[in-house]
This record gives C-alpha cells, structure tokens and sequence, in this order.
C-alpha cells in the first residue's frame, strides 16, 4: 500500500507538473503572440542592415544591431565573443548563352560561395551537360578539358522533408567544381540546389578540396534557365560565355558571435544555448536564412524576462557568425566553451527558417530523448509533434559532437529551398505569425529544460 | 488456438492492408508532387479568369475553366448542376475621414459582401468608436443616431488555430451593420477581420436581418487604417465621409456546380465526394479562397486516373458555386443528392488554403471516427498528424446535415486570415509544394474511404 500510495503521489506530482508547465508555455505563446518583437525585430534587420555575409561591412552592422536588440530584450549580460572569418566577395558577373544560330542569352545565375571567378575576363567554351555524377563519370577526359559543365542534377521534389533533397542534391554545390577541374574542365555550371517553380538562382558553399590545383569557377543557375538550357543543349552545341569576379580575400577578417543571457537562478553553472546565425549570403536580406533563428533566439531572452521567469539554469542566446562559409563562429564558440570549463546542459539551433513549427529534432542519447517525449504533448497545441528526426544545427555541432545534447527546430520545410541563399529571402516572405510561433516553441523547450535539467 | 491463429491471420492481414495503403499513399505523393497539374491549374484560373464572384462574368469563365480541367484530368464523366445564384455588385467606393484641424485621409477599405451602400452619394457623419459589442450596447441610442459606428474588434491573435479567431471576430462583421441600424446608426465601419499585419482590408459576407429595416452600409477597414483611425478618434472627433455602389441585383443568375467523376468498379452506388468552392470574392484572385480547394479536388481525379487505380466505390470532384454569399451550390448539391436518393458515405472540403496540411477535421459518429483514426499513422509522412477537430466544410454542411459523415482538410492555419477576401489572395502567395502535399493529404484520404467504405 505505501508503495502504490508513493505511485499516486508521484503521479499526482508530474501531472501538477505538467499542468504547471502547460499553463507556462501557454504564458509564453500569449506573449509571444500578442506583444513579441520578433517580426519587428526581423524587419529592422532585413531592411536596416540587409544581407551580411561574413568579412562584409553588413556584417559589422549587423553584430552592433544583434548587440542592441539582446540589450533591449533585457538580458542581464550581452558580450562579443570574437571570432575571426574568411571575407569572399563576388563582384560583377555575368553568364550567357549562345545556340548554334542563336542570339546571346544572359542566364539568371550567380557564382557559388567561396569560388573564384574569372578575374573578369570573359571565357567561352562550348558547354558539356551531363545530368549527373554517373553520367559524368562515364564521360572521357577528352570530352571535358576546356570545356564548361553543365550538371543538370535535379532537387528530388517527391522528398517530403525537404532537408533530405538538399542533403542529396546538395553534393553537386561542393563536388562538381572539384571533380570538373581535376578532369580539366574551364568552369562549372550547375542547376540551382533549389525547389523553386521560379528563375531565382541560389548560391552557398562550396570548397576547393586540398588535392585539386586549379580552382575554376562555378556557377549556379535558376530552375527555368536550367530548363531552357537543356532545351538548348539537346539541340545542338552551345557556347557558354562566363565573367565573375568572385575570389576570396586573402586576410581573415576579424568578427563576433553576439551572446545575451540570463543568469540561472538555482544552477547559474548549467548552461542552456540557444541560438541562430547571424551571417547570411550576399543576395537578399538572409531574412529565413537565418535571421529568423536570430530573432527568435532573442525573443527567449525577451519573453522569459516579460513574463518574470528566472529560469533555474543560464539560458544563454547566441547569433552566431560565418555559419555559411567557414563554420567559425560556432567553434569559437565550443572552443571558449571547453577552455572556461563550461557545463553545457543543452544547445538548440533555429536554422531553417521562419516557418510553422512542426518539431524538434533531437540528438542525445536515449534517456534524455525520454525525458525530452515527455514534453511532446505539452507543445501540440502549438502545433509542434514530431520528435522523430535527429537533427541539430551546424553552429551548434561543434558542441554536439563535445557531447552536448542538442536539438534543432524542425519548421514546415516546404518553402525554405525556394528561398535560401536567393534574391528571394526576403523579410516578405516570412509570415509574423509563423515567425512568431516558431519562437514560443524555442522558448518553450529552453524553459522546460532549463527548469527540470535534461539528466 | 484456434482463436489464436485466427487473430494472428487478421493482424497480418490488417498489416499487409496496411502496407499495402501505405505504398499507395507512396504512389500518390510521388506523382502528385513530380507530376501534378494542381499548380498549373490554379495560375491558369488566378491569372486567366481572376476573381469570380457569383453571378459575375468571370464566374461563367470559371465554370468553363472548371468544365475543361475536369476533362483534362481524366474523369469518366463531367457535368455542370444548375444553381441560382445571388448576384452582388460593389462598384465605386471610398472612404475619407477627417479629424478636426486636420485633412481629409482615404483610408483602405472595401463594403461587405451583400450590403447596399450609399447609392454613390457621398454621406458624412461623426464617428463613434467602440471596441467590441458591450461598449455598443450600453451607449444611449442618440449617441449613435445618424452616427458612422466604428467597431474597432481585435482578431484574438492569441489564439493558434486562427479559425478560432476567425469564429469569435467574425460576429462583427455578421451583426454590426444590424445592431446598429436598429438603434439608428447611418453606417458601419469594421476593423477587417484579419490576422493581417498590414492595410489589406477584408470583404466577406453578411446578411440584413429581416427584422432589421434599414439596410445601413458597412464597410471594413485593414488594420493599418484602424490603427491610425483608433489614434485620432481618441484625440479628437473626426468625421467620416464614406460613398458606396454596393447593391444586390433584383434577380438571381443561373449558374453552376461544376461535377467530374470516376465510376466506382465495385460499388458506383456509394459516392465519396470531395470539393471546393469555385465563386470567390470580388478581389484578388480568391487563390486561397478557395481556388486551391478546386484544384486539389481536381488533383483526386487526375491522380486516380494517372495511377490506374480504378476505386471501387465512386469519387467524385465537385466545384460548388457561392459559397461565400448564399450556398446555393451546396445546397442544390445536396438537394439534387436528396432527389435522386444517391448514396454519399463521405464528403470531404477542402477551404481553407493551399497551406500544408496538418490534420482532418472529422464531423461523423464515433465508429466511423475510429475507422479514419486507424489511418492516422498512414498520413504522419506527409505532415499529418491532427484528426481531433469536428470540422467539415460550408458546402458540404447541407450533407452533413443529412447525415453524410464530413471532414474537412485543415491545412496550416497562420496565413489564411492574413490573406482571405483580400487583394492579396493572389497565385504568388500560394507555395507550390504546399499545395500539391494538400492534394496528396486529400487524395489519400478519398482514396481509403473509397478503397475500405466508410462502416
């Protein structure tokens, strides 16, 4: 009897647990909706500083916005924590087409992150397409040098998460100006790593691999171009006439992660991260990508303090920088972490756009996954209810794999490769109630964790 | 032992039913989303025939639209079922209002569907603001007499499931222009019913009551102008100078429900119908309104054909005409069905975006709930999870009513309320994989039912 009676007493504890959790992440979401400065902040960011990749004056602007906007959130403690990052920069650049008969076309394209150009110059050659690595592969070497690759490598669009079509297509952004210029191939072009129904190109990163010697140029280009490119192709030769300035500077430049935080009021040594990157490609307003995660990482700050939560553990916002090209914000970070002695309980990434929260990924091991499930009904009326997929973010993995748990939210991944690294990612495309219930989940999870500890 | 096997057989059965299904729902997202003509379909109707209110010239185009893309997908049989329709007119409005000392101000407005407005004249009067019903009712009625009542109501953005918000905000735009000619008031401005963060405002219907004798104008403003409008009235009086052409014409128009179906090969008497409605409001392009829900509908047909998968019970598209100002689609539908004595085992609607889907609401008896509920884990891949709402569709109510067990797509709800009866319900602010996995959602669930009956 006195066992059964610990049972009901126990069951009686968690359900008041529970209920009291419900009614704080109800708290949460009410504040958040109805007076968060996410959407606001986001729009100062997009339209103010605009796009900012890492080295670029945006950048510098865009660390004094994120240290203000962690000041007016209320952390207790906002710091720069510095890190030094490459600077590449694209310049002018320009891709036309010609068919045999033909007029010049100018395709919508733009030079990949991290490759170089052509000094300017214009080059020409004759273009090869190939629709994929196989189909590359089988081609004689002969049929490559000096000419321009076309990869017409498709996004596969019946993946329903469309992470896994990025994960797949995505190889052709980082191999194909490898695998061309050890074949001896002039330059790259590649069908844009995108979902889009539309012309717009998306660039991203890429890295000339230490055994190559030549780094040519690549390019990506719009869906639609792509298309009548292929047209073109299978009608007979086409002459690609390709100029980019694209080329990475030779200093590193330095930089900062901006951090804000709230002291723990029961375990100030735990530490509780949330955070976004603040570095964006050059094209846009790197509104999804990711200021998004960045405006949401600030609102945890701005939320816990409205509502007077003193969160048990430290619960620490991090825009991080250079996530795009270099990764050097997020292991300056880890490195500072492991040189303090720092106890990271917990680390969570909001990486993947502005969108409805539909889950969290989660990669830990199977006791704290447990204790973590146990949450999952609490956030379903937000919509949030898959737990399923492992799945961090990349400022965060330098952490992740020193051990720390890690999560990443999961929002509706239908729209984000139509826009990322695009003229496209733009603070129109992000949706103020979207963006805004994509921050109660993130606070929701930080304040859960950072009131039971994740053991 | 016996019994044993028996049940052993019937769960492997069941689970191979299960694979099975799921493998079919695998056949149809792939060709829906590589395939589908959803998306083409709806830019040729935003783009080619534009809005389409009932009785309205472009309503007949859509008619035909629907008429020839209903043939284009394959169905056996297609035809159009006569309904009357109300025809509503909205002409040239304005609204100006001026503060004292200060200038005229044209705010951004649009009349509610079905009010008469001020026969083009240009009426002015003092605005009395009130923030929701209980302060109108306690005002003294020679405080609004000959007065332009503003009833400055918050859509309740708190509320996640927006049409939750839509429910309790919407009363407004149904009872102010009625309470308030009742105790003399000479118009009706609204704060639109909108989640809106912007200056769209939001048409929609209403309807005089027959007590009411004074059919007053009514017209609703974007959240933008009722702030600024909320700003002066506290400062000061202001006036407003509001003209209006809204009428309803004398006569009824005929029009039509545009049918396409595939004959069941097992039971062609038990029909399982899915629908949208194709009449939208007079701005716009009514793409989310209910464009998208006409062409997932068309989507059911064209994939079962494209597919070879022959139901075995009959499905059938139906494209219902006036929704938005009367349901006489609807209820001719389900009148016809009445007078022919056809045997309908499910409707299902789809109304409420091309957003992704998230759930079903089921309006049905508890044994059939628990039928649909075993296909839950079928539909988790796509995104979704939530069958707990009791929600069907306006057109299909009339069957519902009849005793037809309903369900309603519930795609994500955050934008929907941002663009509905706007000029911002246009073809760019529908996502084309959003809406091709909403046509995969409702494929598949008119699949199951035709597949397994509905007991």
């Amino acid at each position: 009897m006195k066992s059964r009676l610990l049972t009901a007493l126990l069951a009686v504890t968690a359900l008041n647990v529970f209920a009291q959790d419900s009614l704080t992440l109800r708290h949460i979401s009410d504040e958040i909706m109805l007076h968060g400065t996410c959407y606001d902040n986001l729009r100062v960011l997009c339209k103010k500083v605009g796009n900012r990749l890492s080295g670029s004056p945006q950048a510098v602007k865009a660390v004094k916005w994120g240290e203000k906007a962690m000041l007016e959130a209320g952390a207790d403690k906002v710091w720069l924590q510095p890190v030094d990052v490459p600077h590449w920069v694209r310049g002018e650049e320009h891709l036309y087409v010609k068919a045999e008969g033909g007029r010049k076309t100018e395709l919508s394209m733009l030079s990949i992150g991290n490759t170089e150009g052509t000094g300017g110059e214009t080059w020409d050659a004759p273009i090869v397409m190939v629709k994929d690595l196989d189909e590359f592969n089988k081609l004689p070497a002969d049929e490559i040098k000096d000419k321009i690759i076309f990869f017409d490598y498709h996004f596969k669009q019946d993946l329903i998460f469309t992470f896994e079509g990025y994960g797949d297509a995505v190889r052709y952004r980082w191999l194909a100006p490898n695998l061309a210029a050890s074949k001896g191939a002039m330059a790259v072009i590649i069908r844009s790593v995108s979902t889009g129904e539309d012309d717009f190109p998306h660039t991203g990163a890429m890295r000339y691999f230490d055994t190559v010697k030549r780094h040519i140029p690549a390019v990506a280009i719009g869906n639609y171009s792509a298309d009548w490119l292929v047209k073109k192709c299978k009608q007979g030769e086409v002459t690609a006439y390709l100029s980019a300035e694209a080329h990475m500077l030779p200093d590193m430049v330095r930089s900062y992660n901006v951090i804000g935080e709230i002291k723990g009021s029961q375990h100030p040594e735990k530490i509780v991260v949330v955070g976004g990157h603040l570095d964006s490609w050059d094209v846009g307003e790197g509104a999804n990508d990711d200021g998004t995660g960045c405006v949401q990482s600030i609102e945890v700050i701005r939320t816990l303090k409205a509502l007077g939560i003193r969160p048990k553990c430290t619960v620490r916002a991090v825009l991080f920088m250079n996530e795009e090209n270099g990764l050097k914000g997020g292991l300056a970070y880890a490195d500072s972490a492991k040189a303090r002695n720092e106890e990271h309980i917990f680390a969570l990434e909001t990486d993947a756009g502005g969108f409805s929260p539909r889950g969290f990924g989660l990669d830990m091991n199977d006791k704290k996954k447990a204790q973590v499930l146990k949450y999952k009904n609490l956030f379903l009326p937000y919509g949030v209810y898959d737990f399923n997929r492992k799945e961090g973010g990349a400022d965060i993995s330098p952490l992740t794999k020193a051990g720390v748990p890690s999560a990443g939210l999961l929002p509706d991944p239908q729209r984000y490769f139509d826009l990322h690294h695009t003229d496209n990612d733009v603070f129109e495309n992000v949706n103020h109630r979207e963006l805004k219930l994509g921050a109660v989940a993130v606070t929701g999870l930080v304040y859960l964790i950072s009131e039971h500890d994740l053991k």
